[in-house]
């Protein structure tokens, strides 16, 4: 079984170096895309590479929302280095194509379609061995450095899908508070959305035990598995920072970055975990981590898939990219008050208990009411954080919603844990309904 | 790296004939210990090998609080049976015993001594492979089941001591909430005891980032390296459930088990999980952990060793053995009023955070009476407990401080992450005070 070991602390990056002799690599690939290459988390690594003499190759033509085209560039780089390490350093997107590298280089005789989910692609089982790859995320958000996932767009057919496997897990990741110094604006605030969807999600799905029917072999347990003790505690978790930190970076922008000493310590905004103070000494902390966190999914980000997919001429602020682009937290999150109107009549109480959490005054509001309870709570907080006034901000109109209707139904892995089942009458209307928010 | 899946849910222990078979077992070890040999866990452990058409042996003299006599007798047993699979069913004493014996019958010409930890031991890294190993705990605390560690009393010595390695941690754990309905009271609050210290001592412990001296190479990182934000967030949650359930079980003894349905959910008393109501379908979780729940440990357990190694006549009510008997969660407790007195001045804030978790009224305490408002709230919560009377209640006089002083030193891997360091003068203070505690 695979497991990531993750390694937290401000400035471990300059690890990185270390990590990979302790490892034995002597020709390391290292991933990234162009805005990063010319920033401190990226210079880092090579400044620890150099340092400690390991020979090392950059590619740093990462798509941001990578497609198979743009996959498949970054494997034929891989295959012709014949790399016996990676170092991935960038957001969910560099991670992932850099998970893909490692998997179709270490499998050279394999077609694209081999290893991708099915029914897109064959869904076959990893059984060579990867290199090892050491993940450096930049952006407070993704996960993508704990999960065996790699998510891409699929061009042909306008849809996203993925590669999921636990052999292609990072070995390592480097958990470094102080790369999210060098996010945009737009960045900070769609990654933080990812995680505040993931919270709500995960915390508001079916509970475990009553998900039916019972496997008879424990072997048929699915990977999502629904809400269950554990995940609960750490959506409750990720909801408290991302209510406590996320509109604070919004609303004082910098403060935090200004003064040497923040209290409570914070650096920015870490969304995932409060940062080590700015002059600590250079000590790290490690977990082992199986990707355990949001055990649910459901409405948001089975909708946000055709929503990113669709995409025709939006551009989104603060992403310096040559294509139309949504990026993943920003369509995960538009649909969120809709999402959770609809599916409050379930758990009410875990709504309303996610309201609070996120600023709400739920002492009078009334069981019924839980869903537009937390509905309000979410305009409200996408209002003051700036966010487009929905998908028509985004350049959809009512005659897209079949496609988009269409796009969701295959994402059954993630909305059949949804706490209440959507017809293609619901989901339609709960694309009409996230049309425009204010 | 090896990490344990751990499932949970009520009636998971029914699968384990499932399991067996998934993983090719034909030949399986089944451990266990004279008490519950004739209780249910057990039974439904042998129902479903029996039923799944799994050949099975037992043995069930696994001896409560192992020696490395009674390790050495399992052992023998293991290898005669050459047996393809193991079944742990019990507290942490028979899972540690399993442990051993799955090592050593896989590495059969080793001595024993070859594996244990230095200096007392030769602390040979595991090369061997081992022979799956499901554990089925029916205490509530013992965490053994996603441990690579298997302690027992070094009778020579009278020391405790211990072998660890990542090779030597179960498969599989099976968390089954019907089994606590078979602990017996002091059995219940003596596993509460070793969560409720390790909660607070985790929390009250060394932060990482004041670790020091920082490493050169993040390779020689210590395994126990202080509080930081992830097992914070285990060290609160595990005392939020020690307060609510622990104290609930001893007031109100039975009244969770005899209602079908408890608000909220909860079988007699689930130390570690809200478990399950008791007439849902069985349905599971399942989460791939690694040991990181615990990462500083301090007085208390460090002082905890020589409290059970050296006992003399005393033997703990409700544990049905032969011999004298200092049950671990005991040893453990008693020392927490005068340890947490110690620490409380690197740490106040945490300090009474944790006496209010557990019950104190801290809106007007001074943060300089940190430690004794902490102090106080465990007495309290003890005496309610019917906990013995400290240290003399056990058989140890002024006289035995000398020789508790000796056996603590050596737990230097535990003690060094207290949060302030404790010379041979404070620990005599510390066993002093805590011979008598109300």
């Amino acid at each position: 079984m695979a497991v990531s070991n993750i390694r937290y602390g401000a400035g471990v990056t300059k690890e990185v170096g270390m990590d990979l002799q302790n490892m034995g690599a002597k020709n390391v690939c290292l991933m990234t895309d162009k805005n990063l290459s010319q920033l401190p988390p990226v210079q880092v690594v090579m400044n620890s590479l150099v340092k400690n003499g390991i020979n090392f190759k950059v590619y740093d033509n990462v798509r941001v929302e990578p497609t198979d085209t743009s996959f498949m560039e970054a494997i034929e780089f891989a295959k012709k280095g014949a790399f016996d390490a990676y170092v991935a350093v960038g957001g969910g997107s560099t991670i992932d194509t850099c998970k893909a590298a490692n998997l179709y280089s270490s499998s050279p005789r394999s077609e694209f379609l081999d290893y991708v989910n099915a029914p897109i692609g064959k869904g076959k089982p990893v059984s060579v061995p990867l290199k090892p790859l050491i993940a450096v995320p930049t952006t407070s958000g993704t996960g993508s450095e704990t999960t065996g996932v790699a998510i891409f767009d699929y061009e042909q057919l306008k849809v996203k899908t993925g590669i999921a496997s636990r052999a292609i897990k990072p070995t390592l990741g480097l958990i470094d508070p102080l790369h999210t110094l060098h996010m945009p604006d737009r960045v900070v605030a769609n990654s933080g959305f990812d995680v505040l969807c993931h919270a709500l999600e995960s915390y508001t799905a079916l509970p475990y035990h009553l998900r039916s029917p019972c496997p008879s072999n424990p072997i048929s347990r699915p990977a999502y598995q629904g809400s269950n003790p554990i995940s609960d505690i750490w959506a409750v978790h990720a909801l408290q920072i991302v209510a406590k930190y996320l509109k604070r970076y919004v609303t004082q922008q910098g403060i935090e970055t200004e003064q040497k000493k923040c209290d409570p310590p914070s650096c920015k905004m870490c969304l995932v975990l409060e940062c080590p103070e700015w002059d600590c000494p250079l000590e790290a902390w490690s977990v082992d981590i199986e990707e355990c966190h949001w055990k649910g999914q459901e409405g948001c980000h089975g909708m946000s898939y055709p929503i990113s997919g669709l995409v025709k001429t939006y551009k989104a602020k603060d992403y310096n990219v040559d294509h139309p682009l949504v990026p993943h937290g920003l369509s995960v999150v538009l649909t969120s008050p809709a999402v959770f109107t609809f599916t409050a009549e379930m758990f009410p109480e875990r709504h309303l208990e996610t309201a609070k959490i996120l600023g709400a005054d739920i002492r009078t509001a009334r069981t019924q009411d839980a869903g537009l309870v937390l509905a309000d709570t979410l305009r409200k907080f996408l209002f003051e954080l700036n966010v487009d006034d929905g998908l028509a901000a985004l350049g959809y109109s009512t005659a897209d919603i079949p496609a988009l209707v269409r796009g969701t139904l295959p994402q059954e892995r993630v909305t059949k844990l949804a706490p209440r089942p959507q017809s293609e009458e619901d989901l339609s209307a709960l694309f009409e309904a996230s049309m425009k928010l204010y």
